[in-house]
């Protein structure tokens, strides 16, 4: 090995002399090493995800100290993990390289909503649940809306999160009009701005976005806001059979309806979601089932959306169409699918896989999905985001022994992977890469456009201590 | 200077050799050396912008050929430039170090429009008035509508054009999902694709939407298509005063009214368009007007909308509201707001400046901009995109002596510039640095922001062939 490769990786670790400058710039209480806290901060929420302790966690409020913090990671050479809520699905915000972890939980104001420009201004730690109610009540709207919604808008940046409004409004990266970000070298950057449309050189802000804390720490965002819809209604459509429920998705999008959103769930998820919450979903005979959301204006057009989506899922074996109209009949529902990831998977022998193909070609991929279940033995569990092509793939271990699973599971993944690039997808729709998907990011791309991401990683972050080992090696 | 900076801008000349390789890559009728070919791709569309001849001018027809002209030039230091239809607006396509021009007029195909996805995939060279016609057909839409409908694809996308539609759908970047590149290695990329959200890595497709060639040539695109709108009605609202119009675009915003377009126009705009075009417009004693387009599903809500926002009109001083709903009537009106450029600058002494602010900042930079006008005693005149902060502003020599021009004209400029920064503004919303904005785009960015996208620039092209000399040195 070159002297080179080795200096690259030889990171320096937190000493006395550190911690004390770190006590200088956030006061003693927000620089943390107490072994409770340093576990706390050592996992997200990835099934069977890696566990490393950083040695010191560190909580700023001001952008300031983060570019002070940085500064002096990047003097001394000493790995920086971004975290915000935590809830990341691929160990994004593991450390795995140790080193100092950078929470942004008390980054958490809202600075302002912009009623006259329908923008918002809020600082990185702000959480989803938390920004929903304070814009709503001013009768406006940010689509955005991951599963995971006690999710930070940092985490939503750093993997260009998509989640159930995708099919009509987009992913985040469509409501970033602006961040503030602090390079390495404690340079802070304002990129975009309060402006709708710009065309003023490269845009950094883009290459940001969905970078995972590898290029610049995200400090402040600007989103753009839409007027909050006025009604909405919600179907729940139980089919006899998966390939109804995808073929009316199909003919749904063909006939130019765009809902809000168009959920599939399998049977079994539903039945383990109801054996874990206690709470009951109508009609158990189905294989499949959609659940989607409709908004808009004027109610007569919404029903009668409504009844056009109808007769293409009752044409294409619908058993049955629930319509939820009042704003309690529909939480429940959408509770109810917020719960799937906790339910199912989380406390299983469990994979996930969040690969993205082209919406029309979903029910083909997900033959040769049930195909790769049969030929391994291996239980397979499926839901998302249908309306996009987001399809979250659950191998889970169940009766084989563990043995049996690890010896089975990487070829399921490698296949099912392999399947979805053959489509023309993507490894990640929406969780980003992390450790846990790496391999398989490999894959996806040649090897001339990793080399042009390394060289870009070198660009903003010589020293390579913006979370090491994230998304490549 | 040292020997390095030397070496970056000693590029060769185009010989005798280096032709005839080209003829060979694309046969002699596509290698075109003549002077009337070589002048008549020396230019674009800014007003009296620079003219360079290129040293020769080929046409491909596949991205195989691109990635051989380019693979050529990087190893014979040759400066490549890039042209679609030549009507950029900041001589991004003017190829001022000579060198070799790629026009990608042949590469016209549309390749596929796919209802399944609602996506299309075409060549890079395709005009927008090629592409619409086979979209609308379909009952499908492609939103991003440049006043300039000549243009192609890929001019489009090396600017992010924005045009009338951003206040309700957006700009280009929001609707492409993938793109087919060259880089100057000859290795051909493919970035993005046919699926609706993404989270795998950089988002180099992102990074080079924006960046008017510098990084790489872009060869085919894949473009998201929503639903054709059903109605559209144009409302034609002239003004006693220009602050009347204006406070009915932050009145109308904020009214979470989000109309298809709101062009802003003043009435020497519309006099002078007159004149040149022989036709008419209705009412002349404005001192303002707006143009608003609005599109939906359903008469009655549409109409509903129009007469709120005729009502906030009226309350700000509009004189008349005048309502067109056939398609004819609406072609007309859109037909003389697509003729402003071409009437009103093109052959006079006049700059154009295409600055974006926050929307709700319009009023109060446009009073600034009007006493920038009167302490110089130049005139300018302006329309554009209120609803979204992005004004085209014209400086216009009339009855100055050419020597007062040329020697006001850079105060002005400088002031109306650094006025737009001071409002968060960017230096272009949609036309791009080129050659005729690099001065003042350094305005808009921290030294250590550009240095970030000349590294990225290297990154690319280390041999900084493509389009050099275009939005910085």
């Amino acid at each position: 090995m070159k002297p080179k490769d080795n200096e690259t990786f030889a990171y320096s670790k937190v000493t006395e002399e550190t911690l004390r400058t770190l006590n200088n710039i956030l006061g003693k209480e927000n620089v943390l090493i107490d072994k409770e806290t340093l576990e706390r901060y050592s996992y997200d929420e990835t099934p069977h995800g890696i566990h490393e302790l950083p040695e010191v966690v560190v909580k700023p409020q001001k952008t300031e100290q983060v570019a002070e913090i940085l500064k002096l990671a990047d003097q001394k050479r000493i790995p920086v993990t971004f975290r915000g809520q935590g809830t990341g699905l691929s160990c994004g915000a593991v450390p795995i390289f140790g080193g100092l972890l950078i929470s942004f939980e008390r980054m958490n104001k809202i600075i302002e909503i912009d009623e006259n420009n329908l923008m918002a201004v809020a600082e990185v730690g702000v959480i989803l649940t938390d920004l929903r109610p304070e814009v709503e009540d001013r009768g406006l709207f940010y689509p955005a809306d991951p599963g995971e919604r006690t999710s930070s808008l940092g985490g939503n940046i750093a993997t260009n999160a998509g989640g159930m409004n995708c099919v009509k409004y987009g992913k985040v990266r469509d409501y970033v009009l602006g961040l503030e970000v602090v390079i390495p070298s404690g340079k802070i950057l304002q990129l975009g701005g309060k402006t709708v449309k710009r065309s003023s050189g490269y845009e950094l802000m883009h290459l940001i976005i969905g970078s995972e804390g590898t290029l610049a720490a995200v400090t402040k965002v600007i989103i753009r806001l839409i007027k909050l819809p006025k009604l909405f209604i919600t179907l729940y459509i139980p089919f006899r059979d998966m390939v109804g429920a995808f073929k009316s998705v199909s003919e749904i999008l063909r006939n130019r309806i765009t809902p809000t959103a168009i959920e599939f769930i399998e049977r079994e998820v539903i039945l383990e979601t109801e054996r874990k919450t206690g709470r009951r979903m109508p009609n158990h005979d189905a294989e499949a089932y959609l659940i989607i959301r409709l908004d808009g204006e004027d109610e007569p057009i919404l029903f009668s959306e409504g009844e056009k989506i109808s007769s293409i899922c009752l044409e294409n074996n619908a058993l049955d169409i629930l319509v939820a109209d009042t704003k309690e009949s529909q939480s429940k529902i959408w509770e109810i699918r917020s719960a799937f990831y906790e339910n199912i998977v989380k406390n299983k022998d469990a994979e996930i896989i969040d690969t993205v193909i082209p919406p029309s070609s979903i029910p083909e991929f997900m033959t040769k999905v049930k195909s790769i279940s049969t030929k391994y033995g291996v239980k397979i569990l499926s839901y998302g985001h249908a309306g996009d092509g987001n399809i979250h793939i659950h191998p889970i271990r169940e009766s084989l022994s563990k043995e049996e699973w690890y010896q089975k599971l990487p070829s399921v993944m490698d296949e099912i992977y392999k399947t979805s690039i053959s489509f023309g997808g993507a490894i990640s729709g929406e969780h980003g890469i992390g450790v846990s998907k790496k391999t398989y990011f490999q894959t996806e791309f040649d090897i001339e456009q990793i080399k042009l991401m390394k060289q870009i990683k070198m660009v903003f972050d010589p020293n390579n201590i913006l979370n090491p080992g994230k998304i490549f090696d």
